[in-house]
C-alpha cells in the first residue's frame, strides 16, 4: 500500500451500493474506488457493460479485458474516490463468465533440465533460432493466441512466398578479408540503433505474455533495438515507452480511425510522449481472411488499451485481427496525408505496407520519410507479391528512391542471412514481427535472447561473406538470377514480352 | 390431399391389375394412376421396364430413377386417370432391387455444436471456403456421388494445373485509395448480376441433395447470380426455372444430341420458358476418362429429366460421366452453328469449353455472343492447357476479341481473389462449379452461403487491392510473370525460339 | 501321349544309368530320352552341370533354367533316342536346389470378386491402366523379379524425367471438329500396323508368367501391333514367332556379342525366320548400375534361350540386368555398321538407344532406318536427357531429319495421351516397354488388355483434341514452353548465352 | 613388451607419488612413464588439468582426448623416465569422468549374414553407394559424431543445393564408340592418380573409427588416391603419413592459427614430411551455424593431435565445429598470402573455399597454383551459391583460368556421374569429403571399397557416355539449360537484365 494510497479515503461495499445508478456510478478497481459517472457514455464497449457492475468491486472483469493502467491514464485524477476498506482483494468482485485466459498455456522448463520431449517446452538456453522460438510458441501459447499471431490470409500463398523467394536468393561470399571486427550499427531515420532490424508492431503481446509489451520494451531498449508500438497493444503507450530509458526512440504503428478525433488524441499523445516516428498502416483498410484465426474459439473479450479495440465472436467467426479492425477508416487516401503531416509535427512518416514501387514513388512524391514494403506479414491480400521481390521491383525501376527515402521491408525473414539479403537489395532496415510475438513467451529474457540471436547470426554471416561493416555491402553479395524473372518491369508483362 | 385430387376417381389395387397388358397398361406414382399404354414405345428406357410394373404401384422404382415432376410434364393430363384409394403409400408399392441411394450418405451436424470430429460434417456455420465445402462433401457424399463429381481425366494434371497456375499468378494491391464502398455488380450477355461470377453446370444434382438443381435456382435467384442448367440435370428446365421468380435469367447448357430432333425439342423448351443463353459443350464429343469415376461402383439407373441420358454399368467400368454421355454428337461442327443459331431463335450463343485463342478467334468470326474458357473442371481431356493461362493467350494474341466477345473461364477458382485475378487479365466473369454441387450437402442455404464467402472474398481482396468498382481493374493489378514463359505465342514454339 | 511318342522306344531309369559317361551321355527331360554326348562342350552353361546328371533324369532342373523348346530346338531329331516309360513324371527327377520359383508369387482374383483389398491383386476387369497393371505387378511378381523389372539406374533421375517432361508439354484441343470415326492405324517401317505404337524388348519374360513371350506374340499379333523380341528373351525366336500368323512382322532386339560369329548365328536365324527389323541397342555397352535389381537375392541361374546369356550372383550384387550383359562388346562403334548391314541382308537396321541429336544426324548418314530415342528406361546413364528431349532436340537442330529416317521414342510412356505428345513432335511411333512385362502378370489377356486400353485412350484423346486421323496431328496440337529451355541447341550453351 | 621396454627402470606406484607437484611432475600412459615438468606449461589444454593427474596413472584420461602417438611425438626420448612395473594395466588409473565414447555405438554385421534390419547396420558387402555409407553411418556413429559430420548451416540450403544443381545438369551420351578400355588416370597439382578425385579434409576421423586419419592413409595410398590431412586431424601428421608408403602424395589442410608462430611449425613439420601441397581453407574465418551439431550433447573433450583445437560445451551449444575452430584466425586476408608462400617452400598453394569466380581469378593473380571451389560442405554461410554453379561462374566468365590454375570443386558429390559432370564443366578434380567420414563406420577396408565404388560408377558412366579417356570429355558432354539461368554474369543482374 503506498503512501497515496493511505491518504485516500476508504469505503466499504455498502458505501458502494449507494452509487449504483447511470446517475451515480461508482466502481472499485484493484480497491481503488472510482467515480466514472461522466465516463459511462464514453466507454468504448458501450455503457451497458459498465451500469452492469455499477456500485461493485469489477476488478476482474476489468483484468480480463484491458490492461492494469488504463484506468488511471484515462480517468482524471478527482474521479478517484477512495479505496476499498482493507478486505481480500477479491472480496465483492465479480467474476467475468467465463474468464478469458490469455495467457500462457504451459510454460517453459527450468533451465537444468536439457533433454525436451516432443510436447515440452523447451528451457530458453535451448533456444537456438527463430524457428526454436515458433515451435515453442506453438506448444506454449493457448490455441486462440497460437492461432492470432501464426495465422495468414487464406491459402498462405504470400506468408510462403515471402520466406521462399528470400532463400532462392543465394549469397556470393568474398574471401581473404580481414574480418577480426564486425560493425553492424546503423541508423534508422536518424535513430542510432545497434543493428539494422526493429520489432514490427503485433497487436496485444499481452496474449503472449503477462508483461507484453512491456517486456519488448525493456529488452529492445537493453538491446539497443528499436520497437514499433502498435495501435492495438495491450498497454498504453506511456506504460510502454515507461519502463524504457528517457528520450529513448519508439515508434508507433497507427491504424486510422473512422472517428478522426480518436486517432488525432492518440498522435498528441504520440508526440508529447517523444515517439519518433508514425509508422501509418496502408496494406489493411479492411482485415485480410484469416481462416485459422476465425476457427479457433476465443473465450471473452480482449480490448487494445490504446485503440480500444475489441474482440468477441460474431457470425463469421472468432477472427481476432477481424474484429479489432472495425474501427479502421476504410477512405483513408492520399490526400490524407496532409492532415496527417499536420497531426505529427515533428515526428516521422512511414508508410507501412507499401506493395508496389508504383507506390514507393507516389510516397516519395508527398513527403513521405520511410516506407516499409510488407504485406503485413502475409496476413491482409494472400497472392501479393512477397516484400522482397516489391525491394528488387523499386531497385529495378526506380533505384534512386532507395536513396531519396529510406525502404525497410518484412515479412518472413528470420535468419540473419536474410536481413543480409534485404540489405544488399537496398533496404535500410528489417522489421522483425511475428518471432518477436514468439519470442514473449519467455518474456523480456526471450526478446532479449532473440536479438542475441539475430545479431550473432547477422555478425556470422558478414564475416563469413567477407564483410566488416554494413556500409561494405553491395548489390553483389547476392545472385538473384533464380527470382529475377518474377520482378515487375512496369509494363503488362504478358502482351509486352509477346514481342520477343 | 389437394382440391384437384379430391375430384378424381379412386381404384384399388385390384382395379389397376386389369390394366396390366401392353395394349392397356396403366401404372401408380405418388397415389396418382396413369394410363401409360400410348407412351410406352416412347419411353426413353425402353418398354421392357414399364411393362413390368403394368398394373403396379410403381413409385418407389419411379422416384429412383425420375424426378418428381417429369411424369406430369411429359404425359397429358388425359392419361391421369384418377387415384389410387387412400392406403399406405408404400401398398402395393414395388421395391427396385437394389435401391438406388443417391443422396447423402451423412447429415451436417446442427448448428450448435460447433468441435467437429475428423469424421463429422460440420454445421454450416463452421464452413469459411471452398475448401470447406469440399471436405464437408467428401465426408457427406456417397462414395459414387463424391467420385462422380471430385473426380478429373486420368492423371488430373490440367485439374491441378487450373488451381496452381492461377496460384502462381500474383497481385500488386494498390494503397491509399478510398474503399469505403465496393461495388462488385455487373452484367453477364446483358443481365445484369450482382457479382462477376455464374455457376457452371454439373450434371445431376439430386445426387448431392434431394432438392438438386431447385436448391440452386432458389439460391442464385436470391443471390442475384445465373445459374447455368445442365443438359443433364436431374429436374425438367421448367421445374428448375419454376422455383425462381418470374423473368429471372437462366443460362442452359447444351450437349447436341445424335438425334438432332432431340436437341430442337430442347431449345424450342428452352425458348419459351425465357432461357437468356446456350453455352454449347464444345470439350466434350466424348467423355473424358476418369478413373476414380469408373472405379467408384454405382447401384441402379439414373437419368436425366432433360436430356434421357442415363447410367448403368458397362465393361468399361462405372463411369457416371461417361455413360450419360453416350448420346451425345462427335459430328458437330463448326458448321453446325448456323443450324443452332436457327434454333436458338433470341437466345445468345456461348461456346463452352474453348482452349485455344484461335478457336476463340474463330467463335467471333462465326458471330457467337461469348465463350467459356475451359477444361471441363480437367475432366476432359487431361494435360490440355489451365483455362487461366488460355485466357491469356487470347490476351497475347487478341487482345482486342476482349472486346468482340464476352470471355468467361471456369475451372479450380475458389477464391475471391482467383475472380479477381481473371478479371484482371480480361474475362467478364468466372464460372463456379465443383463447389456449388459441394455446397449442395446443405442444400439452398449451403448454395446461398457459399455465394454470400465468395461476394465477402471478391469485396475483401477488392478492397485490400485498392479497388472499388470492377470498373478500375486492369492488367497491372496482377504480376503473372511466373508463368508467362507458358503462353502460347501462336507459333511453332521450339523451333521459332531455337532462332534466339 | 502323342502319336510321334508312341512310335519312340521305351527306356527305364537302370537302361538310363549305363549311358551316364561323358563319352556316352543321356538325359530325360519332360520323359524324352536324348543321347546329348556330343553337346556335352558346347553347353553354354559348361559340362560339368550336365555331366552331373548324366543317365539321370534332369527336367526340373532343365524347366527351372531353360526355356520348354530349347532342346528340340538345338539338338538334331536324331538325338532323340527314346522315352522314359510310363511312370510318374517326377519318378527319378533330380531337383535343382534351390528350386528357382521365376513366375508369380500371388495370382490375380477371379473376375467376379470385384472388391480389392490392398495387397490382393486385382482382377484383370479391374486394371483401367498402366499405372494399375504396375500396381498389380507389384504384388504379384517375386520379389526378384519385380527389383528387375521396376529397377532404374542409381538415382532414378533420367527415369523419373522420363515421365515428367512428358507430363509437363500440354495439349492445345482443337473444338467443333467431326471426330465421329477415328482412324489410328499407321505404318511402322513399311509395315502396317493398328496403332503408332509398338512394344519394346525387354529380357526374360517368362519371369513374369509361363507364356512368356510366346503370350506377347499371341496377344501383339491379335491387336496387330509389333512386338520387338529381345536377345535375351526365355524362348527361342522361332518358337515366339511360331506362335503369331505365319508372315506377322516382328522385330529383333540385338545386343551384339563380343563373339561375333555367335551374333552373326543369331542374325542368320533371325533373317531365315522373316524378322522384318534389328534394334540394335546402342544405349547399353555395359549395363546400369540398378541399386534394387544388384540387392534382390536371386535364387537359382536364368538363362536365355536366344543370346544365352545367365544370371547368377556375384561379389557386385544380384544384379540380373548387369549379369546377363556380360558378353555384350563394348568396341561395338560407327564402323561395325557396315558388317552389320550385310549380315542382316532385306532386315531394316535400328539403333536403339541414341540419345543426341548429333547421333541421330550420324545414323542418317551411315543409312540406318530408323532410330528409337531412349535410354533404356532410365536404366543405362543415369541423369541422361529424357527421350522426349531429345525428339525435341532433333526437331529444333535438324528438323529434315524426320523425314528422312523413323524416329521412335520410348521410356515413360504410359497414356495414349503420351503417344499422342510424341507424335506431335515428329515421332513415327512410341515403344512399350515396362507395362507390357508388367501385363503378363495376366499372361496373354493381360497384353491384350493393355493394348486396348492403349488404343482407348489415343482414341479419346485423339476425339477431344479435335483428330480423326494421324495425319492431322501437327506441332501446333502441343504447347512445350514449359520445358523449351531445357533443350539443347548443339552449342556450349553457358559459355554462348553470357553473350546474351 | 619390446626389447626397448624391458631395458627402462621399473616404478611402483608408490615411488610415482613422489613425483606430483608443479616442479617435479611424472605421469604414467600405458605404462610409461613420463617426466612432463618442462612441459606442463605448454600444455594446450591449461597445466590444471596435468597437475591433476601428477604422480598417477593418467592412461584412461590420456586416451579419451589425445591419438595414441603424440605423447611420444611431443615429449624428447630423454623424459621417457621408465615402466611403470607389471601390474594390470588398469591399475592405478585415474578415470575420466564420464568416460569420452568416440567410437562406434554399433557395429556392422559379420559379412555372411546378408538379411538387414532397419536398425541394423549392413555388412560391407552390402553397401553399394555413398547413400549407403551414409545411412550405415547414421545408425552406427554415436549421436554426437553422426551430429558433427552430418551437419550443414542453419537451414541447409546450401547443402541441399550442392546436390540438387549437379543432379539438375543432364548429361548427353555419344553411341557407337569403343569403349572396351578406360583409362581415368590423371595428376593432380603434377601427382599422378588413379581417379580425379581426392578425400577432402575433415576434422578428427577418429570419432568415427579407432584406426580414424590412418584407415584413410593407408586406404588412399593402396587405392591411388590423394588424402587431403585435416588441421583438426586427430593423429599427428607425421603418423598419418607414416602408415603409406614412403613418397606417397598428401595434401595438408591449414587453418591459419591467430598465433601465428604454431601455424610456421605445423608448415616446417608438413614441409619437411613431404607434403605436396597447403589447402589453405578460406570459406571459414569463423565457422558456420551448424544447428544440429549445437544441439547434439558431447560427452568429454575431444583434441587435435595437430592443431591443439579442442571441443566442449559451452553457453551457445555443444557445436563441435564451432568450439574447435576458436584458434583460427579471422584476419587472414589476401595480403598474408606471401608470408604463406615464403613458409610453404616447395609446397603448392591450393585456396579451399571460393566462392565467386571474381575470388578465382584474385587467386590467379597471386600466383596460387590450384583453387578449391567449396562451400565447405554447406557448412558455412548458408545461402551460398552451390559449388558447381561456381564452377559454371568461372567457365562463363572466366574461361581462360580453367587452364591458368587448377580448379577442383567439392560438396555434395555422391556419384561417378556427378564427378563426370564437373570434370565436362572444366574441374580438374572432385573432392569427396562426408562421404569417407561414413565409410570408416568399416575402417581402412570401407574408405576402399568406397574409392571402389566410385572408381566403378566413373568408369561406368564414362562407357556409357561414349569415353574412354578423360581427356575425351568437353563441355558437350552435358545439358546445363536446366541451371543456365542461375549462373552470375558478373553484373549486378536484376539491373541490367530490366534493359532486356
Amino acid at each position: 500500500m503506498t503512501a497515496e494510497s493511505t491518504q485516500l479515503k476508504k469505503f466499504t461495499l455498502n458505501d458502494l451500493q449507494k452509487h449504483s445508478t447511470r446517475d451515480d456510478c461508482w466502481i472499485v478497481v484493484h480497491q481503488k474506488v472510482w467515480d466514472i459517472t461522466s465516463f459511462i457514455d464514453e466507454h468504448p464497449g458501450g455503457p451497458a457493460v459498465i451500469l452492469k457492475y455499477a456500485g461493485k468491486n469489477a476488478t476482474s472483469l476489468y483484468d480480463a479485458v484491458h490492461a492494469p493502467d488504463i484506468i488511471t491514464e484515462e480517468l482524471p485524477k478527482d474521479k478517484l474516490m477512495g479505496l476499498l476498506e482493507d478486505v481480500s482483494p477479491a472480496d465483492g468482485d465479480i467474476q467475468a463468465a467465463p474468464e478469458p485466459k490469455p495467457v500462457l498455456k504451459s510454460v517453459p522448463k527450468p533451465v537444468e533440465e536439457s533433454v525436451v520431449e516432443d510436447d515440452e517446452i523447451p528451457p530458453l538456453s535451448g533456444i537456438l533460432s527463430c524457428k526454436d522460438f515458433e515451435v515453442a510458441a506453438s506448444k506454449a501459447l493457448t490455441p486462440k493466441t497460437w492461432a492470432f499471431y501464426s495465422s495468414a490470409a487464406t491459402d498462405l500463398v504470400t506468408h510462403r512466398l515471402n520466406k521462399e523467394v528470400t532463400r532462392r536468393i543465394m549469397l556470393r561470399p568474398r574471401i581473404l578479408r580481414n574480418v577480426s571486427n564486425v560493425d553492424m550499427k546503423t541508423t534508422i531515420l536518424g535513430n542510432p540503433v545497434s543493428a539494422p532490424f526493429f520489432i514490427s508492431p503485433a497487436a496485444m503481446a499481452r496474449l503472449a505474455h503477462p508483461d507484453g509489451e512491456l517486456a519488448l520494451s525493456r529488452a529492445s531498449s537493453n538491446q539497443g533495438i528499436i520497437q514499433t508500438i502498435s495501435s492495438n497493444a495491450s498497454f498504453p503507450m506511456r506504460t510502454i515507452m515507461g519502463v524504457a530509458p528517457p528520450e529513448y526512440p519508439f515508434f508507433f504503428q497507427l491504424y486510422v480511425n473512422s472517428e478522426r478525433k480518436k486517432t488525432e488524441e492518440i498522435l498528441k499523445t504520440a508526440r508529447n510522449l517523444g515517439v519518433k516516428a508514425i509508422l501509418v498502416t496502408v496494406d489493411a483498410p479492411v482485415p485480410g481472411k484469416r481462416e485459422a484465426d476465425e476457427r479457433a474459439a476465443q473465450e471473452g473479450t480482449v480490448r487494445s488499451a490504446i485503440s480500444g479495440g475489441e474482440s468477441s465472436k460474431d457470425k463469421k467467426g472468432s477472427g481476432f485481427g477481424r474484429l479489432m479492425a472495425q474501427y479502421i477508416d476504410k477512405s483513408l487516401n492520399w490526400d490524407d496525408l496532409a492532415w496527417l503531416r499536420q497531426m505529427c509535427g515533428d515526428m516521422k512518416i512511414v508508410l507501412k505496407g507499401v506493395q508496389t514501387a508504383d507506390d514507393v514513388k507516389i510516397a516519395a512524391e508527398y513527403g513521405c520519410d520511410a516506407v516499409v514494403l510488407s504485406n503485413h506479414g502475409g496476413r491482409s491480400l494472400d497472392g501479393s507479391q512477397p516484400s522482397i521481390l516489391v525491394l528488387m521491383e523499386v531497385r529495378r525501376r526506380y533505384p534512386h528512391l532507395l536513396e531519396k527515402l529510406e525502404v525497410y521491408v518484412d515479412g518472413g525473414f528470420e535468419r540473419g542471412s536474410d536481413i543480409l539479403k534485404a540489405l544488399a537489395l537496398g533496404a535500410k532496415a528489417v522489421g522483425i514481427g511475428r518471432p518477436y510475438m514468439y519470442s514473449l513467451v519467455y518474456g523480456q529474457e526471450g526478446a532479449e535472447h532473440l536479438t542475441e540471436i539475430l545479431k550473432d547470426e547477422l555478425e556470422t554471416s558478414m564475416r563469413l561473406a567477407g564483410l566488416s561493416s554494413l556500409s561494405e555491402i553491395t548489390p553483389r553479395l547476392v545472385n538473384t538470377r533464380d527470382v529475377d524473372h518474377l520482378v515487375d518491369t512496369g509494363e503488362d508483362s504478358s502482351i509486352v514480352r509477346s514481342k520477343l
